[in-house]
């Protein structure tokens, strides 16, 4: 058997775009987007497979552990930053904490992923990768001109994965368009493996700050109620930064591992309605029999209460929840976020 | 000064096309749906001026009776029907308990009208030729080729009026758009004005039975708390007919008198949004100030507590009420009624 991987899910954003779903109080991790479980819960039970992986380690916000506690219970190992400071000191938190040689596998809490086997074999090889010193992105299939995620262009091949030749922005339509055809590249879906002490290093390299704040942060830490708190002060004075700016766009050794699983970040509305797909009904409607959509196709309805009726509409989004109703085309689900209630306004 | 015009206000019928907000416990007349009184409340406004109208007679259903009080008061006589039998025989009551030459304005309780002073000015024409022995109907100018109503084709020119010549049904959009460059079509609202005895002459002349169970029913009634009850056997014996029918269209005395008073039926939530231009946006967006209407135009928005947040849509009507939340594109705003939650399934 090879050395267990060590998962570090992390829980933290707030997710506006699901709003009025995802709220400060409820952020989207939290909530049963697609079937019983959570989100989170779902990143939980993609890594309980104990042949495969070490216990899972938390790090989230402090608003979150009521959730936490609540949905996993007193069992996962749980970090809790004093304050956001974006994913490379979160992971480095927890790197830190682990043996040097121990290879992490970085999950954020709040994608979907429909075939677990497809994740797990990508966990495999990404850790066989890391295993060799190499930083691990996942570099998932591209179905699609996306212009909402990053992009991974991949170079020379290795053992169960690629070099990575360059990590690309948010493109355009037509570069999206391009990069679909091209073949060579994947979406950047913030999933990455690395062993801990070998991002330590890196990370002492690019951002030596950094690195030395969250040791800091380590050293003077404290075990209370089974939870580990960083050092407040320490950790407060780190510049906030992606770990993709951070270290992986920095590091000689970035590789990717290809990997085709039904991946979605539920980005927004649109996305949900995009991996709820096996719901559907044969008109592309997704919505629970108490509602009824007549005469509309592509139509999303979820309420945590009051009957939806849609009539003579295709292509909507419509959410009933915590006294808001949210009426919107599908093709603007990204703008959610910005709608006034979204902003608390 | 002329004789009083006595207004008889029939309240009845279900209007499922309002649904969510028109239910069988609160119909349409008793819904503030423009301003602060309901359509009820304004249709009695409207004839209010003693100075030209005597006091008002409400027909209504037992259901109504206490949407009547609670809104009118204890005032007005009012008349309760002990089953609906449609429009003859409710004005039949009133009539056969008026005075033979009291001349009667007949009006829905449930339509809008923009300007009370050309209502009551056709109120007075209508009474002129009402005195002459006429029936005579409003016929409301048509201002776009609608097919949700009956017309009236005028004739003749009469004092104040005109003779119809025929009374036409709903038409389909090519006949509608005919009418409309004819000149001669208006639309039969549904209001009418003639003396209560030359009514009875003419439906005893039509309808025999229906004036004998009528006149039966009534001098069998009883008077109660206010509240004159016809006697529920004979008139529940009446086959149900619309004065259309049973009358207008038969009678060789039938008058109009024309009118542009901003009418409408509010038959739907299309019609609802179309009288309610004045208080729109530039946008054409008629929402309460805390719902949120972004990159939408032609939207109306009514909700009896949660805040509505429309994005990127145009010509849709989105409704919240007790429990039910419906989405329409105003187009479809005729079929609402044949929705399951609007047929109380």
């Amino acid at each position: 058997m090879n050395q267990p991987i060590h998962p570090v899910i992390l829980c933290g954003g707030g997710g506006t775009r699901l709003w009025p779903m995802s709220r400060p109080e409820r952020p989207k991790p939290f909530l049963p987007l697609l079937g019983d479980r959570t989100l989170f819960q779902q990143a939980l039970d993609r890594v309980s497979d104990t042949n495969v992986f070490a216990a899972p380690v938390i790090v989230a916000g402090d608003a979150h552990v009521g959730h936490i506690r609540a949905q996993a219970g007193t069992g996962p190992a749980l970090i809790v930053e004093p304050a956001p400071r974006n994913t490379a000191p979160a992971i480095a938190l927890a790197a830190a904490r682990l043996p040097d040689d121990a290879v992490m596998l970085v999950c954020p809490s709040d994608h979907h992923i429909a075939d677990t086997d497809a994740f797990v074999a990508a966990a495999r090889s990404a850790a066989g990768l890391a295993g060799q010193g190499c930083l691990v992105a996942f570099g998932i299939e591209a179905d699609r001109p996306e212009t909402g995620y990053g992009y991974l262009r991949r170079g020379e091949p290795m053992d169960g994965g690629y070099r990575i030749e360059a990590f690309v922005e948010k493109p355009d339509r037509d570069r999206a368009q391009a990069f679909l055809a091209d073949g060579r590249y994947s979406w950047n879906g913030g999933i990455f493996a690395f062993r801990a002490g070998r991002f330590m290093e890196e990370l002492s390299l690019y951002r030596p700050a950094m690195a030395e704040q969250v040791r800091h942060a380590v050293a003077k830490g404290r075990e209370r109620d089974g939870i580990f708190h960083p050092d407040t002060t320490a950790f407060c004075g780190i510049e906030p930064e992606s770990v993709d700016y951070a270290v992986m766009e920095n590091t000689g050794n970035a590789a990717m591992v290809p990997v085709a699983m039904g991946w979605s970040d539920i980005g927004n509305w649109r996305a949900l309605h995009v991996a709820s797909v096996g719901k559907a009904d044969p008109r592309g409607n997704v919505a629970d029999a108490r509602h009824d959509i007549v005469d509309g196709s592509n139509v999303l309805a979820l309420s945590d209460g009051p009957r939806i009726s849609v009539l003579g509409l295709d292509d909507v989004v419509v959410i009933v929840e915590n006294g808001e109703v949210l009426v919107t085309r599908a093709q603007r689900a990204q703008d959610v976020g910005n709608l006034p209630g979204a902003k608390g306004e």
